[in-house]
């Protein structure tokens, strides 16, 4: 739905807003017939709000096309990612606390191994720890540019992200990254006129770094990715009318929450109940709070369908803290769907389950789980529905004309 | 669907279409697995259309959002009520019976109060009683001016509606309401070129007005709001090819009816049985009848169950009445949904009945209730396709392409 009907319609309201995010939470059965790791998980608390409230399943991007994680959520959060594009530079680049601003680019860089003709030889350069890559990418810090300022920073293993600040610099730049072992980096290749004097910046930043990093004995070369600049996305508050929290361990998720203009909430731990104490500790300055859990994607990715279980029950046993907040309404979904048994995202619709303390209608459905979302009472819908119902149920939306 | 796909492919047929409105006839439960008011009632009438149609659910603007009666009602007939926009003036002007054409623009009126200052102290007036209201509206009818023909009216307690009829006057206008005490109320100002003549010859009406008002101790002020005049919606004649009636009491409903073209019925009585007389009476010269019930909607307004309930058995009741015209395709449906617990208007799902005599998909469901609208052949759909889906049942549209 456009913004610009949404937002003339918001009411000051004092309600309460819960996104719960299990990330890749959506499944297959293994076999024909058998249990996704939702049906399989023990979810007694889950299950009693699917009693009293209404499940249905989202679709992400649009049916049959598979979601990255950042477009994903940007879905989940009401923004059409078909509308709404960013570049992985920014998310990861504003993931780790860099900042963004309007003129500014960023990249995702990897470390790799070159072997003496410059040919890739290891993408990830042997997936070098972090503990290793931190110091190799402190060493980076230091190159200057004519024209524009290099920002670098570690994210994690043998991954870095990179922003130039200028005047005038675009982001519509080609990976440098050639996707196989035995080939050199490419170089930065502007893909419009516009983007040429940043492409430019980033090859001149590369060939310093080079310099630096030809001692090294594995991360002696370096890829980019996922260019981009600031997509200046319209912010939570601005359309939605919520002062907004992301409760988020990995930084991917925290960089899109503060595209939207979600605060970062800091928080030790990164079990469920830590994540739950952290909404506790921040829940009254907040109307709306974004939770995201990591570990169900990742077991997904694993193909690992009790360890998926064992992540969902984790999270129900501790949803009790976060229900005795007393939220208005709480949604409880995941990004996408990773399926055990094809071990990667895929396009397959994503159980929802929706409860509002107020102006509910509850359907039939009593567990949470693929099968009773299939048959739930919203049926399937886009995923960028999720907002406007969950402002609707908080009494947070003006009637539509007369 | 655009109107330049549909139109094209129009057949002609001598099939007669009936789309039954209940006002607010969506509905959830009170009680947590509880009935709403159509699951209570007793319709064996359409439930045997239930078992022998299709069931399904419509959303009359977007997913979350709660429809005023005009655009539900634009929805119903066709008209997406985003791209559509018709001035609340306008919807306020057809509720009570002003007739709006080319040239005219409308605009809501409130009455206030103003102090020594010329400020707002009060900006309904005190809510003043309609007793009380009415003859100070009669008090501004004589006001005459240049170039155009105002029609003033009283609508309810301090409000009242405004139509100004001259040549080349346009409705973009900004309201006078500064929508707080303590400012005085503005000057209407033209939003565009083509609406400084009307924004003029309103400010002149507002300042003879106020002349007159000035003895009032506390309607001695005024505010204008929601300008705009003839939406000039395509009629149904030219986009549908059908010759089509409105039987409705209200005001605003045969209002929206001329909008789209539809002619206006005359007849006594508004029981369901009165109605479907009127029906019967220019059944032979119509091509597609709108009947609609208002009562659901005031009962669901009223939070009476149990009041709903009778109503729609009340319709049921008096639909062989209808169905005796062997009508060859029958929606019965609500415009929007009138909750009992939540005495107001929502933006839940509204319940669908679609049958047809012919060319019928039926679903396994057996009685018409949101329970099993949720779980119906038509899914949930937004408004907007019912009247392409009678159309097809009545055989009235061709193919689409080779």
């Amino acid at each position: 739905m456009q913004f610009e009907t949404l937002t003339p319609l918001l009411r000051e309201s004092e309600t309460k807003l819960v996104l719960l995010v299990m990330d890749g939470l959506g499944d297959i059965p293994s076999t024909q017939g058998g249990q996704t790791a939702l049906e399989a998980a023990a979810t007694p608390n889950m299950d009693r709000l699917a009693a009293e409230g209404i499940l249905g399943r989202t679709v992400p991007i649009r049916p049959g096309i598979t979601p990255g994680s950042g477009p994903a959520h940007l879905a989940l959060f009401g923004y059409d990612p078909l509308q709404y594009t960013v570049g992985r530079g920014v998310m990861e680049a504003l993931g780790i606390g860099m900042h963004i601003g309007p003129g500014d680019v960023a990249a995702r860089g990897n470390f790799c191994t070159l072997d003496s003709a410059s040919r890739i030889s290891d993408r990830r350069a042997g997936r070098i720890p972090s503990e290793e890559a931190k110091p190799i990418v402190e060493s980076l810090q230091g190159i200057k540019l004519e024209g524009a300022k290099a920002e670098v920073q570690h994210v994690k293993e043998y991954r870095f992200a990179l922003v130039l600040r200028g005047k005038g610099l675009k982001g519509e730049i080609e990976d440098t990254d050639p996707q196989v072992t035995g080939a050199k980096p490419l170089l930065a290749k502007a893909q419009g006129k516009g983007s040429q004097k940043a492409a430019k910046l980033f090859n001149e930043w590369t060939r310093k770094a080079l310099k630096i990093l030809a001692k090294q004995p594995k991360a002696n070369g370096l890829t980019l990715r996922g260019f981009g600049g600031d997509p200046r996305l319209p912010k939570y508050k601005d359309i939605y009318g919520l002062k907004a929290a992301c409760v988020a361990v990995y930084p991917m998720y925290r960089g899109v929450s503060k595209l939207v203009g979600m605060d970062l909430i800091k928080f030790s731990g990164d079990s469920p109940a830590d994540e739950f104490a952290a909404v506790k500790s921040i829940w009254a300055g907040y109307d709306f709070v974004f939770v995201h859990i990591k570990k169900t994607d990742s077991m997904g990715e694993d193909g690992n369908l009790e360890g998926k279980a064992k992540i969902i029950e984790g999270v129900d046993q501790a949803l009790p803290h976060l229900l005795a907040l007393k939220p208005d309404v709480v949604a409880i979904t995941g990004d996408h769907s990773t399926p055990v048994p094809m071990r990667s995202h895929s396009w397959h619709p994503v159980p929802l389950l929706l409860w509002s303390a107020k102006n509910m209608y509850a359907d039939e459905q009593t567990q949470f789980g693929e099968r009773f979302c299939a048959k739930g009472g919203l049926g399937t819908m886009p995923a960028t529905d999720l907002i406007p119902l969950m402002l609707a149920h908080a009494g947070r939306l003006e009637k539509f004309g007369a």
